[in-house]
């Protein structure tokens, strides 16, 4: 007898989302979840030292009322009850389909972008309304499409894996008709020209998520926010665990909120670096898009993506193979330091050579 | 118009758990949340002072293998696979009633007990039979009862407020009936001369979940587990966001779970200044349970419990006031060091004077 029967039958059903593959540190170059190549600001590891020579037996701040400040301080948000902190900002997205999706109900997201959605939509035993990109990585007009049973919309921008962007003033605009919340999946945003922050102080149905984890390098230590008004945040604080942020990670991502110079820096060197990818993978002869996150989408000609990702695999070189079922496949590289772009695209030059002999 | 209105109807209606007052510390004597009073084992804040300056731009390990290997083995479980790292123990039991009562299902739990079993069936949209201990604090046939609309039965083991325990063989026994899986949650178990482990292996109905915040003196870490076999931890581990334990955590509870010997000689010390808090407590008039966890449930014959935690509150010792429904109220003391229990019980013989003189 299994005892996965004791589980609910969308459980049971549930294909796991798998998060790209971690290796030893040291070997490798890890171009494959989009991680900053960069060390933390050095007051975070000050930070957590201090913290860890503390009061570890006490239960931390249930709300992180020092970063909630910080953070809203550093936004210019009107105060930090506009401000919610999670466990990574994989925990606000679970959150929000928690408290706003019941069962049978729809979430809506669009499609190719972060598979998470339609998993969180699963354990809830709701539904997902998948909307395709248009091939410019547009919105088509289905995506504001008003409609009961939609409880949620979600919207990643900067998208992965495109790296796309859509423009602020379309989503304040268009998401009027929704009636319902958009959450503005902003993990990406500090490497891109504009986010909707600004939208977030206008509309009370409009949400933004952020993370520590890419920006500011610090995967390893769960942290991210939610930006919202007041109202939605109460009933989001009702449904978190109590504890739901350790004393460690509130006191790492306090004091990168409060390292603002150090950010403008390494966003500043990741978006050079992006660039130079752009024009290199160009020059070779592949299609990429102009991204704004910290990685870059490209498919080749040959349409061998995932011989290359192997070949790069088998040579240490982890980035992401994707293939989205009715859109295709394509394969998604961070940006990693110089070095490690060169070692990355030397060798991608060598299978696209290869390509160009067999063919 | 309020946003609120977008959330869900139970999530609207919803009482939020509230958790015990956290203070500044130093000033304050906190008896209010069963944290350890002791810091932490050395190997701890040494092993988080050496991940802070290590890969902290990296995401964890999804599974925090070397944490479920050193529990595995530390416990004597056939292996990693029987073990589950959450984000604290509160994020256990949520993960088990997402994973396995749907709306309008049934979350049992006995009463009183931990709140917090309430407000996650409510979350869920789903219903809870709350059973009433009987006065002894022993469970009436009325717990072990089938029903197709209980999916999961949650019984705190010891229990909090009262610090009872239900014997091992009597759950091994009457669980078998209950054709739904059986958490017994061992938050205090470290405390206890008896544990649920064994069952486990034995049933794979049977699981125990533990936390690194009470005996590991780890609140601020937020690490905890389920004990469970191999087939139910699979499920869970689809439902649990991808990177749900921090580096830091891990590393944390690695070196916690590596210090027997601390964990020995530490809650030894709690046992000697509980059974002397029982002893004061009587001497004083209390009506007091023998306790198996890190607490002491006590009420006086004056009721008067508001009362007396609202002045030592004012004299900036912290305990936790009770008040269950259909049962009553009383006063949890957790177990502090034997000076901060000497301040206690020396305000609470003050207050119990003026109890009698006002008589």
């Amino acid at each position: 007898m299994n005892a996965q029967r004791y589980f609910r039958p969308n459980v049971q059903a549930l294909q796991p989302y798998v998060p790209g593959r971690q290796a030893a540190p040291g070997k490798t170059i890890k171009l494959n979840t989009n991680e900053n190549p960069y060390p933390p600001p050095p007051a975070v590891v000050e930070a957590i030292r201090q913290a860890a020579g503390g009061s570890l037996n006490r239960y931390p701040d249930p709300l992180a009322s020092g970063l909630r400040m910080a953070i809203a301080k550093t936004l210019d948000l009107p105060g930090p009850e506009w401000v919610l902190a999670g466990n990574g900002s994989d925990e606000i997205l679970t959150l929000l389909v928690r408290g706003l999706v019941g069962e049978n109900q729809q979430l809506r997201l669009p499609t190719p972008s972060y598979i998470l959605y339609r998993t969180l939509a699963d354990i809830q035993a709701a539904q997902w309304d998948e909307v395709p990109f248009e091939p410019d990585w547009s919105l088509p007009d289905s995506f504001w499409q008003s409609d009961p049973n939609v409880r949620l919309v979600m919207l990643p921008n900067p998208n992965s894996p495109s790296g796309s962007v859509v423009a602020p003033e379309e989503i304040e605009q268009r998401s009027q008709d929704l009636h319902c919340p958009l959450l503005v999946d902003e993990a990406y945003a500090d490497f891109a020209d504009s986010n909707c922050l600004d939208l977030v102080r206008r509309n009370e149905h409009i949400m933004v998520s952020r993370t520590f984890s890419k920006s500011y390098a610090l995967a390893g230590v769960r942290m991210g926010y939610l930006v919202a008004q007041p109202s939605l945040i109460e009933q989001l604080i009702k449904i978190k665990d109590s504890y739901n942020c350790d004393a460690l990670a509130i006191a790492a991502a306090t004091a990168a909120m409060l390292s603002q110079d150090w950010l403008s820096d390494v966003v500043a060197k990741i978006r050079t670096t992006r660039e130079r990818m752009w024009s290199r993978l160009q020059e070779m002869g592949f299609d990429v898009l102009p991204s704004q996150g910290n990685f870059v989408w490209c498919t080749h000609p040959s349409a061998r993506h995932a011989w290359m990702h192997e070949q790069l695999s088998q040579s240490q070189i982890l980035i992401r193979y994707m293939n989205y079922p009715g859109f295709g496949d394509g394969l998604r590289i961070s940006v990693g330091t110089d070095d490690q772009i060169d070692a990355c695209l030397m060798m991608l030059q060598r299978l696209v050579r290869q390509c160009e002999v067999t063919s």
